[in-house]
């Protein structure tokens, strides 16, 4: 059955910075909120793009040769091998699109890990 | 690499409705602005859920059981094989993501069939 999701309804549930959580699920793909503030850890996902939708605030993707700046409304795809790292100055909510079983530390691993595949 | 992509700026070059549009892929997934008004045609995909995020107006998914309302800030995943017509009293701007090679008539066909895979 089809249930309508408000993105701020379940990110009123979630306060957590990087940790995402899962909302929907199609096919083996997921949609995660996440809150970021500071700066991640650089990695890559070997296996997989990402996508990256910015609801709220302005979110710095570093890459090792450019930095991609998304602002509310924007999105990017970061594909599969390429290392990055979010940074957010100010809290920035997002949404993500990967395969189900990504790892927000990719390959990098380390304890900026976040438990996956968890629901809110 | 990964490019900035704006909803807005890219609706500013689609005045057509039921006219999907490709604005990036991750892995062999697209994402897909459309705008929509008034009813489409009954459908299913076998093959493949479908994700709809609203971004502006106010969008009716009718089942055969229910019908779900989708504001600004929600998302709902249609599943295979459930038919479904996508309703829009007033302009929504819509946000789809599916599998490259969906169409947006499914299994139906007709008249209504868009031109797929066109990006813009």
């Amino acid at each position: 059955m089809a249930t309508p999701i408000n993105f701020q309804q379940k990110f009123s549930l979630l306060s957590e910075h990087w940790s995402p959580r899962v909302i929907a699920e199609m096919n083996d793909y997921q949609f995660k909120i996440a809150r970021l503030q500071g700066e991640f850890v650089w990695h890559s996902h070997a296996d997989t793009d990402e996508a990256f939708i910015v609801l709220e605030g302005c979110l710095r993707i570093e890459l090792r040769d450019a930095v991609v700046v998304l602002n509310a409304g924007d999105m990017c795809v970061v594909n599969k091998g390429i290392e990055h790292r979010p940074c957010a100055e100010d809290e920035v909510k997002l949404l993500l699109i990967e395969p189900r079983g990504v790892l927000n530390t990719g390959d990098q691993g380390g304890e900026r890990t976040a438990a996956n595949d968890i629901w809110i």
